[in-house]
């Protein structure tokens, strides 16, 4: 049987292990809490331990490691540039000390490429050639697959679906721009909608809540299931906006399928028909019929993402072909 | 020296043939208007016809040739699918025929992806690895190169840029959704916007043509030269509009480069100022470094480009690689 690969997948709250085999069989978990405010040295240092412990329960040595992690990444160069909520992750050289630790290459790539690539070999992207993905969750986020794989764009960059603005009028994103679809359309926007909604006095359940907390995509998700129309609408509208955008880039993509992950799909057909809807709308000739499927990946998501990065590299190497 | 291919370029007005060889030089041309209204197989008549006479003149027989035309193409079929302007392009094996009369192959691709693959061969996208090329004329197209090739999808429609939507509530496209960028900046939303601006009272010099004839983006940019700052206004919030819409791509693909090309460029700083104000400001992260070109390749772009697409597909079919 071919070796394994260690996987990680440094999310919000906890940062996972695991090994992974060819067949996507995960085995040998660890995690813990993600470090909150720690420094670079610090992050590293955690990061590697839960990876060392992970490789000594193993009885054969992974052939290597991948991470997946937030932000903007250099996967070629094993750097993170930038990740807004992690302020010590910045212009970092993360995969070398952690390689040095383990003594087997370490990749990292952005959470939402690994996303893309996990749902490519090992989910609902199975079978694709060319593959659109789309992270739904308190930002938006996004991964290409291009004749078999991951695409990263001039400097690792690419996929970044979250940042193309789909109306020059709207809300003002966390980015700096105006109209951004995760302005329009996430965890966080939708929680601005909730917020909203409750300051015009046009749902009970909201007001109800309002200044105990920040509201949540999941507060506005409880309004409208507790039969509140502008809630439900709300959600349709975002939903509808999500498919324009969707819609747009499968006709600059042309992909064989796009594929969805993240928390808004919690939201279900509030949110999932009127995004079809819109996608099929305005899908130029033929390249309407891209079908949409939602992730089959479940809990394992990021760790099965990070294998499929882990082997992908393995293969370029054999191949002698770097993208 | 290599081998020579036959280039072909199928324009609204003009049909044109040349030899091409490696180097770009263009020998052998030879023109006639394109047939108007014409049935499928009189175009295709006229197509082989040219030709014929290109390579009649020819001192050696070309490798293969390719031809430039409108529409959603499957390249890899030789087919095309759909052809607005011309309605006897529709479901039409197009390749075949005329290779029956040549005796060597014949390749057809959508007129937007060869003016890419012209730009990235011979233009103002050499050197680049991945690169997004936008047309602007009286529609809008697009054309994608990745890993130096032409890249089109899962059907060969990939590059439709001029069908994304960057404003849910903007006027309908001829695609017949709303907002998108074609209906909001091109040579025929230019022309929308002067026939408006002339309806207002705004501007003496457009008011003074109304009725003539259909209002073009040429009018709209007199007016705004003969310092009509309303018409200006008109095509400085156009080029914003294409700046964001070209940034948001710039965001998804993370190109090497975006090159430019079509009519609408004679408008010039007028529009490409504001325009690369835009893609500076939404561009997130150092994706914001990309590159804007414009084309190097004059009144031979659609040559050089039908070239490029013929030596590319000698290329893969000598690897064996077909993408």
């Amino acid at each position: 049987m071919a070796q394994s690969v260690l996987a990680a997948d440094l999310g919000g709250t906890h940062l996972r292990a695991a090994l992974v085999d060819h067949a996507g069989k995960v085995s040998h978990r660890s995690e813990c809490p993600t470090p909150a405010r720690a420094s670079a040295d610090e992050l590293i240092t955690a990061i590697a331990d839960l990876l060392v412990a992970v490789v000594a329960q193993a009885e054969e040595a992974p052939a290597a490691a991948a991470l997946g992690t937030p932000g903007l990444i250099n996967g070629d160069e094993g750097k993170v540039i930038l990740a807004p909520n992690i302020p010590a992750f910045r212009d970092l050289a993360l995969a070398a000390p952690i390689a040095t630790r383990l003594g087997f290459p370490v990749y990292i790539e952005n959470d939402a490429s690994v996303a893309a690539l996990g749902e490519f070999r090992f989910g609902a992207g199975r079978g694709t050639r060319h593959l659109l993905h789309a992270t739904l969750g308190t930002g938006i986020g996004g991964g290409i697959v291009i004749d078999g794989r991951l695409y990263r764009g001039a400097k690792g960059f690419a996929g970044e679906i979250g940042h193309m603005i789909i109306d020059p009028s709207g809300p003002v994103c966390a980015c700096g721009s105006r109209g951004c679809l995760e302005a329009l359309v996430s965890g966080t926007a939708f929680g601005e909608r909730a917020r909203r909604l409750a300051a015009s006095g046009k749902s009970p359940t909201l007001a109800a809540i309002a200044g105990e907390r920040p509201f949540t995509g999941a507060d506005l998700l409880a309004a409208a299931k507790a039969g509140e129309g502008p809630a439900e609408a709300e959600i349709r509208h975002g939903g509808h906006l999500l498919g324009l955008a969707l819609g747009g880039l499968a006709n600059v993509l042309n992909p064989d399928a796009i594929t969805l992950s993240g928390g808004l799909l919690g939201m279900g057909e509030m949110l999932l028909g009127p995004m079809r809807g819109a996608i099929y709308s305005i899908a130029y000739g033929p390249a309407s019929g891209t079908p949409v499927r939602l992730t089959e990946l479940g809990d394992d998501a990021g760790l099965l993402g990070a294998a499929a990065v882990a082997f992908e590299r393995l293969d370029t190497g054999r191949q002698g072909a770097p993208r």
